[in-house]
């Protein structure tokens, strides 16, 4: 290499890791950009809304934390995190029916670092890990470093189909583990029935394979009776992870593990080397927080106010939908997952979308192959019911007009279906899977 | 494997990574605990002084951010970190004469979340990079993650012996990058030279490698004029990584990375991967802090702690080591780096340390390759100069006695110090220098 010339070329001649090769950028973050304009109603992030937390709550945790606990807030903590909170994680699991104790606790950089944990621990490159088609976008991307072999099961409105795993696994599969979002699972707002969260965990037991239960929205439940955690009905088999992010505030960046002695004990030494600790500071807020009197009274009131903005989305889905387009009814969670005409192409729509002012996540993002370009997913966590009705509403127009122009196409032309559906493909600002993911990442705050 | 039978063996039967075989659970661990006991002083971890940061400084802070600012401080940020404290970064860096914008910093979980997103970027398994022997033992860990093969250059006075690269180059050594705690270094407590900074940007812009310069503690400075940072002299070859750990509070967890735009990139995304953004309250606070009117003379006063607490070191191991023993004399940081005498193994003499009411760092934390029995890493950062000095002169004491008995045996036996060596190795706490510096970690608090 010829001297000052570049240290940082692209490819097998410069110095970055092949996993970072799906990290390469994409327009697909410049299009996004264009969904923060204030014009544009948002209905892709799956922001909490933290509005609803007051601000004197907030400011008397920091007060006591601070007259109370400086040095200790501002100093270096262990990497498995404060005592004082892992006592109140153990408490905050206990109201789903997940036993543990706080020698049992890792307290992580939010979900997303337990699930970066999970992926540091478990997959060597080639592994074959199970997922949930469609899956949450930030595990595919925490995983997808660590260069497994994805495989995926379907979702119907039951959750994971168990079924389909069972013939897998009679095939001979038996993969690292099997990630599973059983509860109003992001993107499909779908939740697992008892029967199969019973098969689940006999399956995974008699294969000798680690479920990982991500359970970031379970408290946030509109209507219906809680249903048992996989981690309660198989503790010593299932890597439990949770998050305050919806239930506090996502800019603490608290979340938690609860685990087996042996997972758990090399997920500690991981976090040490990923970043020493959690704030100690932000884990004593947590803490304080969830053993005030503030914290059972405001997520009552956040129940309400994702129920009713629930209720609007799916109001205005039957109002403004096309004919042709379904959706899912979630009992809790943040996302509806919508199904379209198979003549459209969510991707290829974004643009024409965010000009009309709405924006949503193509479906794509949330399987690893590919797959998604029919589907939508559409967060009602943040806009108010009226921006909800209003974005569906810009949404719906979009979607009809965009089947009329491909019905007159078809109707018009010998072939059209497929060739219109693979221009929508080619117009579209794909990339892959992962450069999807890594965009829609950024949809995700 | 049988119904229900335990879902995470060991080894290759078992479902972790092989990374983390590195990661074993040792009984240093154990060991370091008792550390922990207040009858011992502990010399061996590196914890700032937060006392000295006023509470009250500290709640006007939060108060600011959670009255003007709450919705932000609760929300997700960007991945790549909040504008108003990448502005603030760029004018702490512009402080040690580090050019940036803030379009080109990353905000990081810390100083060690700056390292593990350099392993993930740069280190695929079985690249040579470059560190200092001895090493930070954090970045060590952070690497032996992506498993790369650490070529080590030896460390003086003056820092890297750069010559000794030069040789490594000469011979056809084309490392993914060199890492460097060029200035107050740990666990060396030295500083690279002005002619060797020169002369290693030289070389490695000529052999097309990158630097990564990690600068936690050049702001603590107790004499003597500051050198040029390595970015400085090459900023499109050096990734520059920093830390408000120091001179702010370690309990934020707020470090930063600035970078030529291709590694930078590459270094957000898997920013967004690991944890999706630091904390927004941590970040806001950081802002606020650092461009509020205690910033400034808080660290003025906090460098002339620390200097206090030097001069106490060095006061008390000129007169407290036993002959033979030699150390470093640092200029700033936390660190004096001890060298004993060859009859002592800094690791079997642990447990009589600990029992006489002294801590310390043995050396081979600091090295990949299990060398360093023979060094001690003493941090002067958070004890009082009197317990500074109790502690040297406890940890002279049991040198004192062990050399006297090393060297009694030596006079009654035929070929005695070998043997003695050996013995102490055996009988001490060593799985391996990776082990080691696991549980070394665990006294970086």
């Amino acid at each position: 290499m010829p001297p000052g010339s570049d240290r940082f070329p692209d490819g097998p001649s410069g110095p970055f890791a092949a996993r970072t090769e799906r990290m390469a950028v994409s327009d697909v973050r410049a299009l996004f950009a264009a969904a923060r304009r204030p014009d544009v109603i948002s209905l892709a992030g799956g922001m909490p809304f933290v509005q609803a937390l007051p601000e004197a709550d907030v400011l008397d945790v920091a007060r006591a934390v601070i007259t109370e606990r400086a040095h200790l807030a501002l100093q270096y903590g262990g990497g498995v995190g404060l005592e004082e909170l892992r006592e109140q994680l153990v408490g905050l699991m206990a109201r789903e029916g997940v036993q543990s104790d706080a020698d049992r606790v890792l307290v992580t950089g939010g979900g997303q670092q337990a699930l970066d944990i999970v992926g540091k621990v478990f997959i060597d490159p080639g592994d074959r890990i199970v997922v949930e088609a469609p899956s949450y976008v930030g595990a595919l991307s925490a995983f997808s470093v660590y260069e497994p072999r994805f495989e995926t099961i379907p979702l119907d409105d039951d959750g994971m189909v168990v079924e389909a795993l069972e013939a897998r696994f009679a095939e001979g599969l038996r993969p690292k583990f099997v990630y599973t979002v059983p509860t109003f699972t992001n993107p499909a707002g779908v939740t697992m029935s008892l029967e199969r969260r019973h098969r689940l965990v006999a399956l995974c037991r008699d294969a000798g394979v680690p479920i990982v239960e991500d359970n970031p929205y379970g408290m946030l439940r509109f209507e219906g009776d809680p249903l048992p955690c996989l981690h309660t009905l198989d503790p010593e088999g299932v890597v439990y992870l949770g998050t305050l992010s919806k239930v506090f505030a996502p800019g603490m960046r608290i979340g938690f593990i609860t685990a087996p002695a042996a997972p758990l004990e090399r997920m500690i030494s991981t976090k040490e080397g990923s970043d020493l600790c959690t704030s100690s500071f932000a884990q004593l807020m947590a803490a304080a927080y969830l053993s005030g009197p503030r914290f059972e009274p405001n997520l009552l009131a956040l129940v309400d106010v994702y129920r009713e903005r629930r209720d609007a989305m799916l109001a205005a889905l039957e109002r403004f939908m096309p004919k042709g387009t379904t959706w899912t009814r979630p009992n809790g969670g943040f996302y509806v997952w919508v199904s379209l005409p198979p003549e459209l192409d969510a991707r290829s729509l974004l643009p024409t979308a965010f000009g009309r002012g709405v924006a949503y996540v193509a479906g794509t993002g949330f399987y690893p192959d590919g797959r998604g370009s029919d589907r939508i997913r559409l967060a009602f966590s943040y806009p108010t019911p009226e921006e909800i009705g209003e974005g569906v509403r810009r949404l719906g127009a979009v979607l009809s007009e965009a089947l009329t122009l491909a019905r007159g196409e078809a109707a018009g032309a010998p072939d059209p279906a497929p060739s219109h559906r693979g221009a929508g493909h080619d117009a579209g600002v794909g990339h892959g899977a992962a450069a999807e993911a890594a965009a829609a990442m950024r949809l995700l705050r």
